[in-house]
């Protein structure tokens, strides 16, 4: 055995890894997290609106069940596509808002953030060109990257609130890509898309062969209560995904599910099993629970996020320096810093280190947004005012005064 | 919206998946228990020797972390490389048995299923060759195949008990590999391998520059309480990985371990983000819990195993048709069967249709091994002794009669 510790450099050059271990990029608001934890433990109060990890208390159904299943000792392997009592009441309740019957083969259980990779990996060789709207969820371009795939960014326009359009979808189309994520209610601008628009992208890609992979992670969050699934099926190449842990404000749960031609799902259980084996079964029992209560939930969650957001919106507004989405769905502002003369990163940085407050750069969401920042106003309504309001004076540090009123 | 359901083969033309998607195999054993559990919906009584699914209670400690953890209402995202305070203790406890210092950054928290995803993904890249001794845990061949590499088997001999020979290094070491994986103490066939042996693969592969994953998920459990792990972060081509699963009785958990290089356990810790965020903290508190009773504990289980192991093994002993090995670690004995007539799937597919007894047919762990079968021992005492009569039942059946007395 070595007597010294090897350097990282020596090792690499000894022991190379792999070109998709040199492509892991991560989720930049995880580095964030681990900074900002840093400085709690150092004693630091740090307003955290970096993360999408809601603080409202979860329905209490969610824990109860959760506690139950331990308590039984349900803490053996579950089937790889998840307990058949989920997959089973998901069916049931997409079916309400489907044209067409779902039943529990078309539903796999699996982490939603695994399953954009899972998509990418089961639908895409290297080399094949995957379609991210942009601005885009880090996750898409994190999993792309590592899977060697080329991202074609189709940018929606500022000024038309970043929605979705024919013209991007042509322009989607155009690049005759193998695969297209779409992601309303947005994340990070919180838009919602027209559903005839949606339906569009749907018949344009089955036309094409592509496949489409609906992320609706937030589309249970929209502040009008709307709800629009592209979950289809029959169609066979539409993948819808979506979480509880948003909707449920259960993140740390780690449970989230796909709905696709049964097919489909029959791969992604595959995928499952080769990958992790399987879920944990006391953590689906409690998301189980939290389904037979979500509709009342969310529509509180809704209530408070629409509330605090607008809030949120209004203060950066105020300020004249800084400009953000009015968004109508989930919990995220995606703010314009360009008049405080700093890029992303180092906004982002002082941000953290002078103020305490952590905040996602734009450039995870796409290379063109480096005068962006994402904040999530999902935490405590007390720390989400505080770190908005520590942003707004930062960024009035940086500007030396208000530019102009709003 | 289509109106008629595609079917799975239109589906496949139309929008093809990928290579690596058309590759995934899972593991042969949670198919097994798919079909097992439907059996089961159906009212029949089933026995489970195909999961290594370890049906002892666990510490009471593990079950009561959890709880308070998630009374707590710690369910929030995690760090993406796992708590703290879990990989601290992990560190602490194999500083104990390494040669040299183990500190947090060596650790990473990830269930250990994927972790040879993880180890082969940041290793090795499409059509480089990785030496798997045989027969081999399933998951390797899963994620080798999914990942597009090239498996080089060298196979253990019977003769001398399935174990790691000077000549099984000398032959993996000349299929010049780029990774290399050891299994000590070795699932299907419960051999714990000679630690000097051990130490010469790691020096063998530092010399040639070859990457070696450890997994040691079953090195707590060697009946007579020797343990040796590979573990060695300074050298840094060595990835140990380990898992709570089998020493702590909480395969449902899915929380495992590797220690690693600082670099390679960084590596890690994106992948962790990249693909699924984080783990819940509360099942890792629970892990943390079980870690301070793991000595305890463990020694509980090697007892039990040992002697229902022991048993399992003599009685299939006995029958004089099936020859089975003799674990010395674990909880699994891996059957010959060759002298029933059946191939391992068709008399996998019987046992369970017909005498409802559920095992693995033994090309999970190689194409070789069609002439054998796996059964865990791990499940409850009188089950298991009811299913591996079952399966002696099943092969005199076949075999007509009593070839041999042993």
């Amino acid at each position: 055995m070595s007597q010294t510790t090897m350097s990282a450099q020596a090792l690499s050059t000894r022991f190379r890894f792999s070109s998709r271990g040199a492509r892991l990029i991560g989720q930049e608001m995880f580095r964030v997290l681990d900074r900002a934890q840093i400085l709690e433990r150092q004693g630091h109060r740090v307003y955290h609106l970096e993360l999408g990890n809601p603080r409202m208390a979860p329905p209490v159904e969610i824990l109860e069940a959760t506690r139950q299943s331990l308590e039984a000792q349900q803490i053996g392997y579950a089937p790889m596509a998840g307990i058949s009592e989920l997959r089973a009441a998901l069916a049931t309740r997409y079916a309400r808002f489907t044209q067409e019957p779902v039943s529990e083969s078309h539903v796999v259980i699996s982490p939603a953030n695994l399953l954009i990779h899972q998509f990418l990996d089961l639908t895409c060789n290297p080399g094949d060109r995957v379609v991210l709207f942009t601005p885009a969820f880090p996750s898409y371009w994190a999993a792309a990257t590592h899977l060697e795939l080329e991202v074609v960014p189709v940018p929606f326009a500022e000024r038309d609130g970043f929605q979705l359009s024919h013209q991007a979808i042509e322009a989607a189309l155009s690049a005759k890509p193998r695969a297209v994520i779409v992601n309303s209610a947005n994340n990070p601008t919180g838009a919602v898309y027209d559903p005839a628009i949606l339906r569009e992208l749907v018949a344009r890609c089955e036309r094409a062969g592509v496949w489409l992979l609906s992320d609706e992670t937030y589309a249970d969050l929209t502040f009008d209560g709307s709800f629009v699934t592209l979950a289809a099926p029959r169609a066979g190449h539409v993948i819808a995904i979506s979480s509880f842990s948003k909707v449920l404000s259960v993140p740390g749960f780690r449970v989230g599910y796909a709905i696709a031609h049964e097919a489909v799902a029959a791969k992604l259980a595959l995928s499952n099993s080769t990958l992790y084996s399987c879920l944990p079964a006391f953590t689906q029992r409690g998301c189980l629970a939290g389904l037979s209560v979500l509709d009342r939930y969310a529509a509180e969650v809704r209530q408070r996020n629409a509330r605090v957001t607008m809030a949120c919106h209004e203060h950066i507004t105020r300020s004249g320096l800084l400009r953000s989405t009015k968004a109508a769905s989930g919990f995220y502002l995606f703010v314009d810093i360009r008049h405080t003369g700093l890029d992303d990163m180092e906004f982002c940085r002082r941000l953290l280190e002078e103020y305490h407050t952590a905040a996602t750069p734009g450039r995870a969401f796409g290379e063109a947004y480096r005068s962006y920042v994402r904040l999530a106003t999902c935490g405590a309504e007390e720390d989400v005012m505080e770190g908005v309001g520590r942003t707004v004076a930062f960024a009035q540090v940086l500007g030396g005064c208000r530019v102009q009123a709003a």
